[in-house]
């Protein structure tokens, strides 16, 4: 045990709850990754489809940045009030579940998981992509890097909320500070240089245009960029992991977040322009807009290799958010039967181990699948987030209207509905053709297998529950049944253990040889003769041929057969099993004790009670 | 089941042994093609380390090929007698083990197991490694090929002997037959042209000499030669799979085997020297020494590529023999206690199902740790074969002794064992920094493992073996504990069941919360009250806290401090278990049942018995 307390620390009690509350400052690493380390991609993915536009194109990347931080503000007015109406944690499943139905909370939830798995995998595989792109010697080690992250998250995650706000506190920090301060410094520098600073190191030549611009490519590159928004319902759907008072901490977490997250994608943009920095085709020569934004502000020093470092560790950790939110969002499914039982329940460091656990598999099996590199991925994002969150919006002014709210609050949420509503939209038809038609696709497969665990849930429990009170009028004994190799300790033992539950014993004896035929009358004496002396019924003893030299499968025959003959009665099957005391042991024996519990449990019906009387080996 | 039947054929009756039997038709592809198949590598080694002497070099392989094949004849005549003596299979465990003790047997044993292991992977290797000459394109695939062909094997050796002769038969004969008639042709074309025969196509330039000649560097050539060999001992090891008269069929397939093999081992020689055929260094333009002769004699037509593919195939196939007689000997030293007895027992198709399960995983093993190229293995041969054959030979000289069997007798085997000792000698001393000292330093641990299992057999059998007759007086009744959730018809069983074994039961219930404390009071009603109405024994309930929310550890304390406190009394812990129709759906519960049943097997003792009561869902 040892070893599983080092791993993942001691088992907490349920009364430390408490302890493992998260305040504002650690709150920020654990829910705030995702959304803050989009700082990162948001800005290149909408400058990438400018392209085309060339020099040009800079100009539109203010445009677009303003309308995404318009939606971001209006999201996030939202999500404060919806924080607000659930302080028990009011994820898009909560509020659009108990207000538009459970039809609209799965279909949010749905949602939110395929992009909390797609955010673990994306994270995890451009954190790494970008070392790589540094250090190519590391090429061929991308898949092992990504799983040795995926892993290092995992098991952080397993240790509880706690300490993985600790743990991921430093790089956030470091992360916030560096690239915070390029900003400023840049924009200090562009605002005294008149809008037109000289850059340390000049950026990428921009390339000529080779296309006009048409809403179509700006709504496109509008689209890309919002890929900056997931993340962001995070901190709602996790209000519950939260300090006393839980509102308020959640609430100035997810502000500080945003603060942040606004201030960045302004910065960013307006420092492109300022600096003339676009995005880089891919290929060789290639380099990140930050990379260029901060080599023109800082030069390419040792302050730039710690902003580069802390932006590829904040990619790679913001599958944490994932990790966070997926388990409890998972863990409000299974508690109301659309998910697995076990989902929902706290593990030794009270967090949801298995929701953890399905995540790191699921997005261990995508990094594989993918060879690490998860670029195709990408046109799948989005679409989930936006539909939770117009889901989310929607809910909450049905919730407003019922319970009366202040006409703001139904005009803020409707903004947010609309807003969010009409992103959707455009991601989905920006994006179709590229990939987001496999979330839609996705979706319903998933929503469908909610509805049928939900229904077998239903099923289960009209069958088992309702039990009649205690009938103490049936009590006539089992008969047992005792299969016998040889008259060994072990089989004495079950046989001693027999006698003590019931007055009719079949033993059982299966030979393939047809040589010990008269093992049975040597057992006569054994076991017959002191029954007799004291008067006490016989036990039967069959022997059973096999022709085919099987043992498992004559028995559960004759247990099977008995039970027909005997209807009313139960059937215990009495398996003496021998249990050596190392594991390896295990290999020197034919299991076939193991083996016939398994046949017996998967052929045999309610009447077939099956007694395990183990005899352990001495030292 | 279909699909096992499909895949292994039907079960095989124990009656139906005759018609698995061999003729010695097919017990050539069974327990030839290991040996047979070595004319395609035996002379290419031994010519391989003549290099160094370029041109000179070819005039040796006419000596040492003479040498290794009386080597051959000496062994085949003792090997002879010892089928006769043993027509039950005497392989060298058995004829060593007999008259020289169990030391020597289990050494004979394990050298030859070792080489099985090695034969098996080489052979496959070799087949794929020459197919991946011939189709570069193949290259990035040969470790799948190599693991495809070991699955085939496996595969075909599970469904028995008699098939495994008819699916290896047309290979086999396809390849004498191709191979004969080059050596044949090539043969008397060298004599119609006086020793000097043209060559279709010519045969690659010899290098110039490095070296002189030494006679160090004629050993190494006459231990690598020797590795055509190996396998040589396979039918002696077999007999007991032959048809009747037993010792007759096999020494005429080991008769055959062993005149084949001679003939092509001379002939290659032969031909070699008359074409002025040596081996190439690997490398671009690298061709086997049978590609330069099947060239030389009939030109690269269709014949050239039959015969070649022909070569490939018995390559592969010679892994047959490994699997022919690994298991066959695992079996003799299981049924001897030194190896775990499941290896003793036959499959449904009459085979040794774990002895061939056990030799394709090691052999999968060493195939994936050396991706399929296992060239470095090449120097561990040999040894483990020619350790065996000593032994044995030695062992039959002992055997005569004792039984006073002829002169004659003893000379051809005594002359054996000197030559096969001579033999082991020269090839541990040339190969031993090569590898062969991997090979002596397992065989001495995997003895020490075979000690420690009969040690741990023995053990055993003193400890389950003379149990006392039935003790008819110990019949109290067990204690029932039942660990119960909530009252469904789950538990109902599993107490209605208690009732009819015992009178004395504890229910015990786990609680994370402490929210359930009235639960054991609502019981009341549905338990209690029916069983004073018929007055009879109330149960007692036990509400356990666990603060740590575990459940299966709390319940197997309260069972194992219950046991101390009533000595000499067993407890019996039923386990109501829901049961799914689908395997799917056991991701729908924590299967508890199934856990705790495993925590109360390793932490319980003898007197704790677990009672598994399954509750079958309905459709």
């Amino acid at each position: 045990m040892s070893v599983i307390d080092f791993l993942f620390g001691r088992a907490l009690r349920s009364s430390e709850e408490r302890s493992e509350k998260l305040g504002a400052a650690a709150g920020i690493p654990v829910f705030g990754l995702d959304a803050l380390s989009s700082a990162a991609y948001g800005p290149e993915a909408a400058l990438t489809l400018l392209i085309p536009l060339g020099a040009a194109g800079i100009a539109y990347i203010a445009p677009i940045t303003i309308s995404i931080v318009i939606l971001l503000l209006i999201v996030y007015f939202s999500y404060r009030q919806t924080i607000e109406a659930y302080p028990q944690g009011g994820g898009s499943y909560t509020v659009a579940g108990q207000n538009l139905g459970a039809f609209a909370g799965l279909l949010a939830a749905t949602a939110l998981m395929i992009d909390y798995v797609l955010t673990a995998a994306v994270g995890i595989s451009a954190g790494v992509g970008a070392l790589v792109s540094a250090m190519p010697t590391l090429q061929p080690r991308t898949l092992p890097l990504c799983l040795a992250i995926l892993l290092l998250i995992t098991l952080v995650n397993l240790r509880g909320s706690r300490e993985t706000g600790a743990i991921f506190m430093a790089p956030t920090y470091l992360f916030l500070g560096t690239l915070g301060t390029t900003i400023l410094v840049g924009i200090v520098k562009a605002i005294v240089a008149g809008g037109h600073p000289r850059p340390v190191e000049a950026p990428l030549a921009l390339p000529a245009a080779s296309a006009a611009v048409s809403l179509w490519l700006l709504l496109k590159s509008f689209a890309s960029g919002c890929t900056a928004m997931t993340g962001v319902e995070a901190v709602s759907n996790g209000v519950a992991a939260f300090r006393e008072p839980v509102a308020n901490t959640a609430r100035r977490t997810l502000t500080t977040i945003i603060v942040f997250l606004a201030v960045m994608l302004l910065g960013i943009a307006y420092l492109c322009r300022a600096y003339r920095i676009g995005a880089a085709e891919s290929g060789p020569g290639y380099q990140s807009v930050l990379s260029q934004l901060i080599a023109a502000v800082a030069g390419r020093n040792i302050f730039y290799f710690v902003t580069i470092g802390s932006i590829l560790l904040v990619l790679s950790f913001s599958a944490n958010t994932a990790f966070a939110d997926f388990p409890r969002l998972c863990r409000l499914i299974a508690q109301d039967g659309y998910l697995p039982a076990p989902l929902a329940e706290r593990g030794r460091r009270l967090v949801y181990t298995w929701g953890i656990i399905t995540l790191a598999v699921v997005c261990g099996i995508l990094l594989i699948f993918f060879g690490g590199v998860t670029d195709r991925l990408i046109p799948l994002f989005a679409v989930g987030a936006f539909l939770a969150f117009t889901l989310s919006q929607a809910g909450m002014v049905a919730h407003w209207r019922r319970k009366g709210g202040a006409r703001i609050h139904i005009l803020l949420n409707g903004l947010g509905a609309v807003a969010t509503a009409a992103t959707v939209i455009i991601v989905i038809i920006t994006k179709f053709v590229a990939g987001a038609w496999i979330t839609t696709l996705l979706i319903p497969l998933i929503m469908l297998m909610m509805f049928s665990i939900r229904r077998h849930y239903e099923r289960l429990q009209a069958q088992i529950s309702e039990a009649a009170p205690l009938d103490v009028n049936k009590r006539t004994s089992p008969i047992v049944v005792m299969p016998m190799m040889a008259w060994t300790r072990v089989s004495r033992a079950g046989l001693q253990f027999a006698m003590q539950i019931c007055t009719e014993v079949h033993i059982v004896h299966v030979t393939s040889e047809g040589g010990d035929k008269d093992l049975a009358s040597s057992w006569r004496k054994i076991i017959e003769e002191p029954l007799r002396r004291a008067g006490m019924p016989m036990p039967q003893v069959k022997v059973l041929k096999s022709p085919y030299r099987f043992v498992i499968a004559p028995i559960v025959d004759y247990v099977l057969e008995l039970e027909k003959k005997c209807p009313g009665r139960q059937i215990a099957v009495i398996i003496p099993e021998l249990v050596e005391k190392h594991w390896y042991h295990n290999f020197l024996h034919n299991r076939r004790a193991t083996w016939l519990k398994a046949a017996l449990l998967m052929k045999g019906d309610r009447r077939i009670v099956i007694i395990d009387v183990p005899w352990y080996v001495d030292d």
